[in-house]
């Protein structure tokens, strides 16, 4: 599990470069078992540019802490949690970036938006031509976290081939079959969202 | 000391790796300790980028260095002082970027902006939802550092929650109970002005 | 070819680090031998920031890795192929930027844009003066592989001092007579295509 | 002298790291001597983000290599010599930028643009206020050197406070009496280009 830290954080390091982690803003976690379910994922408030190994925590399906771990998880694991149950999914990346939340906040009223005719698109898995639509969901924000949980699950159970959604004005869930694959959905999103962001007439901020 | 003079050069340097001191801009300081006052305070003039622990010096409550210390202080010291004295801060931050540069001016008329709806304002202290409107006072710049001082001490007696402020044209000010928690505000709050200022419309510069 | 296997892995990690690879996306060869034809390209989904003389492999004039070479080359080997041929580059060089991806869909539907005006364009070779103005063709995007190098064999023999050509939605290829003139020739075109970006008004993106 | 390669070399390199010399890009030099005249000047051609001593070379008065020199320097080194006879900066620096691109260009018709409102405009020599208005001239760009370096010199000669000038569409020229202000100059301008070039509404690029 030492090289499954390691790799996790060289990951999350990476996306911190490229300003996505502002302000230990992320959180990040890798599946060690399906069965039980057991993730590794970031403690709550920690510097994602610094991550080191001492930084993730093991917890169960539950999105609670594993009886020999202590400390407190990022508040959103059980988004993870749910995310995995539904996808299997090796690894999931949480990520804020501007454009992100400008476009998820924008378009948050029509419940997400649809990506098409860029090539990039293809780095997504199992899209195989820059002419498939992409639909990104938008969920609205919410800070009750069980509540949320329940709408990724529907969302998830209604959308079985989408690889990653929005939150409005908060950021980007995605996930991969491995860890090398959910990071490159990061990668590939937040492209074509800087796309659409230089795009997009936004609502004028007033102030 | 000699650690705290290296955790600061430390985070100077990831804040001046993101842009945010070109130019020698920018001014930084760690409370040695509140009483009597004791500033470890970024030296005029030094590049930020580049700062080694000799780049520090050591300030009172008056804002002047200490009898042991030679050298002149950022010309701002007067405003970390004021700053630590009111609200105990264990850490100022003053960062020049193009988004607090153009949003400062352009909201100065109207005093500051509110910023709302977004999920990284749970990264300043004490918000606890998205939901939370967040106000950004801007004061008018000056050259007259005492007259600021004086100016800044008055917002934070009459804002005691306040997690930072710009100068109109200038830049922010944020502080922490921790140095961590100083750059933490730093980064969320230039995350949230960039978001801010893709979306503001700009009086037109006309040369 | 050690050598050349190095020289090109760190001008892809350069390229890479400016943010023109994200996702895995672009792909890279350096011409080992005009005749028979021998490129080193990269292989299909390697991270190319992190690129290793082991993620290159040789192929042939038909596209196909050499009887020696195991593995999958990038899908779009094919292309590579033809410039050479056709140019006789010593390194073939194909980025995603959000610059050349939106203008590439922009200006699609009129078949290019001419650049003209910028001290910038000299970095192209043959070019002496920012009067020159300089076409970039847009082909039409295409998952047929065969089909789209026939179109970029047809243009380079209409052209023979084009030296690179957009991929609507898709990305910049280009080459020169050498890999660091390949790599200037990016580093050119980008930082022109960033130009022409900030002045185009786009199709607003509708979501 | 020595000393001065590596430290000029330093300095390219940061500028280098911020994307201001694309594609070899820009050049730089450090007066040696006032009397004779003598500049260590970057060759023509060199990628400035790797710079080693060796990439640089001794030129005299008159823009022509010392006798014990081979090699060719940058082409506009006559621009440098100007500017040190007329100013004596220990070093001049010209560099790329999108920012500097795009305003030289959009000003050029009106001779330059006023800077003024902005704190950072007190990182150039001999400012001391926000408010003091900071002329950007803007001479229109020419591939004839020795007809430019006459024009450089005029308006040396008639401005003896400038801190720096632009080429249409080519980039920016600054200076400093020591190295370390000559890129505080570079830093200072290009940020608030920045600023500048994010509220003006540039005619639009019709491809």
């Amino acid at each position: 599990m030492s090289a499954d830290r390691e790799s996790l954080c060289r990951v999350v390091a990476e996306l911190g470069a490229q300003g996505w982690c502002q302000g230990t803003g992320g959180n990040f976690s890798l599946t060690v078992s399906q069965d039980p379910l057991r993730l590794l994922i970031t403690r709550s408030g920690v510097d994602k540019r610094r991550l080191s190994p001492a930084d993730l925590m093991l917890v169960g399906p539950d999105a609670a802490p594993v009886p020999e771990e202590t400390g407190r998880p990022s508040a959103e694991t059980a988004l993870h949690c749910r995310i995995v149950a539904a996808t299997g999914a090796a690894s999931v990346l949480h990520v804020h970036s501007v454009a992100n939340t400008l476009l998820s906040e924008h378009f948050a009223s029509q419940g997400g938006f649809t990506l098409r005719g860029y090539e990039m698109l293809k780095g997504l898995r199992g899209v195989t031509t820059h002419e498939a639509p992409v639909f990104v969901p938008i969920l609205a924000n919410s800070q009750d976290i069980p509540r949320l949980a329940g709408e990724v699950e529907d969302l998830l159970a209604r959308n079985p081939d989408l690889r990653g959604f929005l939150l409005a004005g908060h950021g980007l869930y995605t996930w991969g079959t491995a860890l090398e694959e959910a990071k490159r959905h990061v990668e590939i999103f937040e492209f074509l969202f800087e796309c659409a962001a230089r795009r997009t007439v936004f609502r004028p901020f007033g102030g």
